[in-house]
């Protein structure tokens, strides 16, 4: 791809437009491209600020063949893309998809993804796979009780992993015991991630993030991570060894455990995220260029940007805190506007959920605030947002 | 408007899709606002953003009903808006107009708008209405020669101004010497500029920045400007009691002149601009809100976010090199990517033209820089960049 920007610039085929797509067409405006996204659910979050959506299933093979049609590359926001049918359209259209499909393969399958990073000497927590009652009964035997039991595929957010103890615990929360990866439970210091990039010929990593998860949803991050010098450098050693094992560009988010060890802490790999991911929002107003304009920048084959901070800063996640499903109704919405140096992103969802993702904050300083303060500034920011109708 | 975010989120109506509207629909997201413009150009450059183009003449009364249907606030991006038709269809549809209706004709005849200055009080360059060679004669005897000469109407980007010395350079300029405005030249020291804004009964202003014009277009801004505090304070003031002469609520351009004198520098007022303003850009990366995102707030009736700096910063416009209208295709456009500190936001306009405004370029530190090496820095991107295809 030339580095010349034409007159129609360059269009963004994305598969998916929920709040990951809404921030990648944000933040692809300026560079001169525009998405259009394919989602199937009628004003999903991208369509507000993409050129078009097409509305059709995911693996909606029309569909997905004018999605390349119409754009210079293709990416997906969801791991739920389907990699051999935009392997095939891309492949029809001429039109390159990012990240490769490859890895998307492998890493819809968590189980193929974590044997994948074990051979290539990236350290993993210790896991087993698990087909039936009797492998998980080894497998939790040789682990401990309890450990932490992972759909092979499928699961999102948290949804799909359970600490499990016992054949009895996983039934009730799978169904069965069967296509499971099961984990020894990391007693963590502190969980961390780190925002990688792949562009044409080179990569980088953002500064390595702290991460605040509750019922397995990321509630906040922190940045920079509360931790000492030497184990942040080896987390990005070991997050530059992750993209190393990767097919294809784009941003990965790599999620790390932080476990105590003589010396500099161990680094440990949970998971990974072929796409922009949760705890690198805070990169919209924290760092030089944003994980969505690198992701941009990546796909494209386009040189890629800074991912130096421009401060500390703490980002908090909006979600539903509803009983039941409802229609989006965000209470203290001009409250938050009203606070200096806090600033909200709201994703359009049009019905709040328990626990869905609705929007975020993040807080920047205004003087010389750290990143501690500035995670209290943004919980109080949170505190006054509610979508309960009757508080 | 109160201060809870609903499910449909907020929608603005804009009359204009060019620049300022797409920088306004970037803007608008993350708030949970999406917007609906009004523009005759097919493909206008906020259309990518927007949730829709309505392709009309702006003067189209049919065209503007269905925008006020459709909005919960009406506002416009360029000063051809016509007043009297967006006062009667927010009234039909009972949709407020921000800024008012009243301010956006004050505006539109820059000799009403410098007598209503010059009545309240704030200091105006001296100037002379003037209809006619006798006219023009016995202003530029009064005033010098040359001196500055504006369309009263019509005018934007310095198109429609024009020193002159003589009927004669009247006439060649603007065909004949009636309905004009003509000031006597400031030998100012520094060109100033302050974007303030107005909200629901609050007010507030960015910092004063200085700006660098040549051919009558603004070339680059530099922040925080190069002047001395007194000074500062002093435009700060001024741009205050412009703001107070004003009606209606959103961003306000404010463009100064700084004429040196004994003590504090003299500040007068050239021009106002009812909108987010060329020489604001700087905002998106060097200020906690961008004027942009005020000027939602600001026409929603939403509190105003911080206006304080995060740092120095720099902006230069990118211009059309070539001689004649041909398609938009920048070179370089990989070079500046590949520089870090440096944002490019590039406007989506289908033909280059000579001088016209295709995108901007901002400089913010990565270290300690300061505005004039950010200035440098800016400057060395836009040298990198062209348009004319035989370099």
């Amino acid at each position: 791809m030339t580095a010349t920007l034409t007159s129609e610039g360059y269009t963004l085929g994305v598969v998916g437009g929920g709040q990951l797509g809404r921030m990648l067409a944000e933040a692809a405006g300026p560079l001169g491209v525009e998405l259009v996204v394919l989602d199937p659910t009628p004003d999903c979050p991208a369509s507000a600020l993409a050129r078009d959506q097409i509305c059709a299933e995911f693996d909606d093979p029309d569909a997905l063949a004018e999605l390349a049609e119409r754009a210079d590359a293709l990416t997906f926001e969801i791991e739920l893309a389907d990699p051999d049918l935009m392997e095939r359209v891309g492949g029809d259209a001429g039109v390159p998809v990012h990240p490769s499909p490859d890895t998307l393969r492998t890493i819809q399958d968590k189980l193929v993804q974590t044997e994948a990073l074990a051979d290539a000497g990236v350290p993993v927590p210790e896991f087993r796979g698990v087909d039936g009652p009797e492998e998980l009964e080894a497998a939790l035997e040789e682990l401990g009780r309890p450990a932490m039991a992972k759909a092979r595929t499928g699961g999102y957010d948290g949804r799909g992993n359970a600490p499990v103890a016992s054949v009895e615990d996983a039934e009730a929360y799978f169904g069965d015991c069967s296509d499971l990866i099961v984990e020894k439970l990391v007693d963590f210091e502190r969980e961390l991630s780190v925002i990688g990039v792949k562009g044409d010929g080179e990569r980088d990593a953002f500064p390595v993030v702290e991460n605040v998860h509750e019922t397995e949803i990321l509630r906040e991050t922190v940045v920079p991570a509360r931790t000492d010098d030497d184990t942040a450098a080896r987390a990005r050693e070991v997050a530059l060894d992750v993209l190393d094992t990767l097919e294809g560009r784009g941003v990965y988010g790599i999620e790390l455990f932080e476990r105590e060890s003589e010396g500099t802490n161990e680094i440990l790999v949970n998971e990974i995220a072929p796409r922009p991911h949760n705890s690198g929002h805070y990169t919209i107003e924290g760092a030089h260029t944003s994980q969505f304009e690198q992701h941009v920048r990546g796909v494209l084959g386009l040189p890629l940007g800074s991912t130096a901070l421009r401060g500390p800063v703490a980002m908090a996640n909006i979600l539903g805190d509803v009983d039941d499903p409802a229609p989006a109704e965000l209470a203290g919405y001009g409250d938050v506007l009203a606070m200096d140096g806090v600033s909200l992103h709201w994703y359009g969802k049009r019905e709040a959920r328990p626990l869905r993702k609705m929007g975020h904050l993040t807080a920047v300083p205004l003087g010389d605030e750290d990143a501690p303060e500035l995670l209290e500034h943004v919980r109080d920011a949170r505190g006054k947002l509610t979508f309960a109708t009757d508080p």
